[in-house]
């Protein structure tokens, strides 16, 4: 184990070289355009993990296509079945799209270092993580020490984009994929010194709503005042689905919200992030949220309606006087533990439905969802993850809730019957999904070791 | 008169063939590539005015240049002083861009007559409008039928981008251009059976909303929930604005308008526009607007508040999870008699930040403003347009107030004392600013018989 760690230490001015090679594509999955490039990423991770000893293939999908890479000689996929334990590393190759572009100080498929930090959009999320642990197996493969379980990589390409293409996958290499649990390192700690166990994620659902009114855009001299206007329309809508508290309201909304228990409430108090310093990082006036519960658990343990983006009319330079044809909001709810998203989608469009005034027309256009997801922090396989926390980072982790959603840890345990354990490497000031993104490269490095010692606590018997 | 009258009878076809010289010039203001066209179309215009016995000169400016042109011999400015009475006639000879250009059955500068229709860019807007009344003075002069008024005629090259030099002229050259009144002839009628005095139009103001929150977009997972979304602060700050019902709810906003009298509304029952026929031209599913009011009255003679455009976040295909870090709105509202645009501009702003939550900047941007216009229908010089309307057309003419603004007219008031008579000639089909503009040659004879009536009734005592 020593040799895989001094390995480790050595090697690291070269895989941050590797690294900025990782980041150089503009892996974008949203954006049609950047279907080549997601093609030479994941030809460049299937070689990748070739050229450290991985048993590597590019699996095509509909989409993107998926990168599986395995640890030589798999033998039987279950501990249970007489093997040795499985264990399965999930990560994505995909990133979101850098646009605001002119926000970025650099390019944003440029690496960069500063200190100790490395710039790029999927440096945090989600390629430096998942490169961690590829850097952790290679010190393994590579000093012949001998891995006490069996490994197998899942990156994937369509993590931003709603993981379509993966959840079928899963389900047709179900016998492959079969494993004792799923890493997955792909949320933030509070810091270097707070390495953390996230034991439960929100769930989300994303739709659109446009609201159409005249055939054309209308003189708004000519016509305004006898013609709804789908812009105001759509904002009144809007302001009828959440309180000047914070408070979402749609009926039913909350009905099945899992309530937070005390303890859950003690550990969250633990955290190092005071208000002040979450209202500095953020930039905000002040914060705001649902009364009665403390910003973290806003962010992570209650349920959200936020408008991600609003499109109408006229948005160039000065100014266009008409009536717009149309107004466009994008929409996506956070979820909570026992709240389903199909459920909660029927009760957001049933009440939008009704709100809506007869003027105008009314379409809501469903996205992507995904359920909440909470594994229990008392298991075998999270006490495990914590002692490789411990030992890693040198000092004692905590229990957090995260606030986002990695949907596709709920077709782990639904297909292939495995919790996943997440131990994110990112920092709160990472800048994922924002101009800027950066990962820390302490948080890299001890992510490596911590990959290292997770083999040896989780196989453990 | 019978002269002037028979004259223009007899010469309608040379008219309409001159006519199609004025519009083969492609005299788009707005379009720098146009400059030598703009001059060229200008220079032809004052050989024509000279042709047909007026006094006519070119008049650069910093930008496009004005055509002035007079009755021989003018006395003295001013009927108080002395003189003959002194009307000035205001037209345009610049038109829109012509584009889309695919869109266009015939090329936009070759002139084609299709039954009663004169097809080209600007023969309604406004070529063939301020060619009728040259026509008629030109009547006067061949015959040798003494006017009983000295008449002015300015047609400008600024008016389709803001009549910017025209503005400075008036004040350099008030004591030259110092009238009785304007004639314009740049607002439609409901038919040719229905010719219309235009007595009111209204006013604008314009600005920009944009409320900012975070620094930069931020997670909407890892950050939701904590912090105000300003997408959302901006619908809730817009909602606030105008009521369910279609009424601006910003304390003040009605105060100083004034009130449609029963005669005004008598008038407006007259037009022939259907609220069926209003709906399947703007191709909504329901009329809607202040209530109370009728759809003419809602969009021709009440203030509005009306979105132009949103802008916020996420614009793209698909979703983005992000809180945005700002929204903009982009609004103009119409005012009407008795509203001042500043007084307006400040009791929006004013409310907007009292209503605008603690947890968002918000920033509000000035654009442009114009006043409303009114003259009473019930003036000497609107009796006298009447007049001339009705022996014209042989029909009893509508009054009408216009929901656009002329913001030159409020120039003429305020410049030259001169109160401005709208006595357009347009049909609500001539695609003005669109492709296919087109004029009607039956308005285009009555047009000239109108103006020749017209200086007989305004000059009355």
């Amino acid at each position: 184990m020593q040799a895989v760690l001094d390995y480790l230490k050595r090697n690291q001015a070269r895989f941050v070289a590797e690294l900025c090679d990782y980041l150089r594509f503009p892996s974008v999955s949203a954006q049609p355009q950047h279907k080549k490039d997601m093609r030479a990423c994941a030809g460049w991770l299937v070689n990748h993990c070739r050229h450290i000893g991985l048993d590597a293939r590019l699996c095509p999908t509909a989409g993107h296509p998926i990168v599986v890479a395995k640890t030589p000689r798999l033998a039987a996929p279950k501990r249970s079945e007489g093997g040795k334990p499985h264990f399965m590393i999930y990560g994505h190759y995909d990133v979101q799209p850098p646009e605001p572009l002119e926000l970025w100080k650099t390019p944003p498929f440029a690496p960069r270092i500063v200190g100790r930090s490395i710039y790029a959009r999927g440096s945090m999320d989600n390629k430096g993580q998942n490169f961690a642990h590829l850097k952790a197996v290679e010190a393994y493969l590579q000093t012949g020490t001998p891995l006490p379980c069996d490994l197998t990589f899942v990156l994937e390409g369509e993590e931003e984009v709603g993981s379509v293409s993966l959840a079928k996958f899963l389900k047709t290499h179900r016998a492959e994929l079969r494993c004792d649990a799923v890493v997955v390192s792909d949320t933030d700690i509070p810091s270097p010194k707070h390495p953390a166990l996230t034991y439960s994620l929100r769930g989300i659902i994303a739709f659109e709503i446009t609201v159409r009114g005249p055939a054309r855009d209308l003189h708004s001299g000519i016509f305004g005042g006898s013609v709804e206007n789908p812009a105001m329309a759509l904002a009144r809508l809007l302001a009828q689905l959440r309180d000047a508290g914070g408070r979402v309201t749609i009926p039913g909304f909350y009905d099945d919200v899992a309530p937070l228990s005390a303890y859950e409430r003690k550990q969250f108090a633990r955290l190092p992030i005071k208000d002040c310093d979450l209202q500095k990082l953020l930039g905000v006036k002040k914060l705001f949220g649902e009364r009665g519960f403390t910003p973290t658990e806003q962010r992570s343990a209650r349920p959200t309606f936020e408008i991600n983006g609003l499109t109408s009319g006229y948005q160039g330079e000065g100014s266009k006087t008409i009536v717009p044809a149309w107004a466009r909001a994008k929409i996506t709810c956070r979820l909570v533990p026992n709240q389903r998203p199909a459920k909660i989608r029927e009760l957001v469009c049933r009440h939008i439905k009704k709100i809506c005034p007869p003027t105008v027309r009314l379409e809501i256009e469903a996205g992507h969802g995904a359920e909440a997801y909470l594994v229990s922090p008392r298991s075998r396989e999270a006490q495990a993850a914590l002692r490789a926390l411990e030992a890693a980072f040198g000092c004692p982790p905590v229990l957090m809730r995260e606030g986002g959603s990695i949907p596709i840890v709920n077709d782990f345990k639904k297909i292939l019957g495995a919790d996943s354990l997440l131990l994110g490497l990112g920092l709160p000031d990472g800048n994922a999904h924002s101009p800027n993104e950066k990962f820390n490269l302490d948080c890299f490095a001890k992510g490596q070791a911590m990959s290292a010692h997770l083999w040896q606590e989780l196989s453990r018997t």
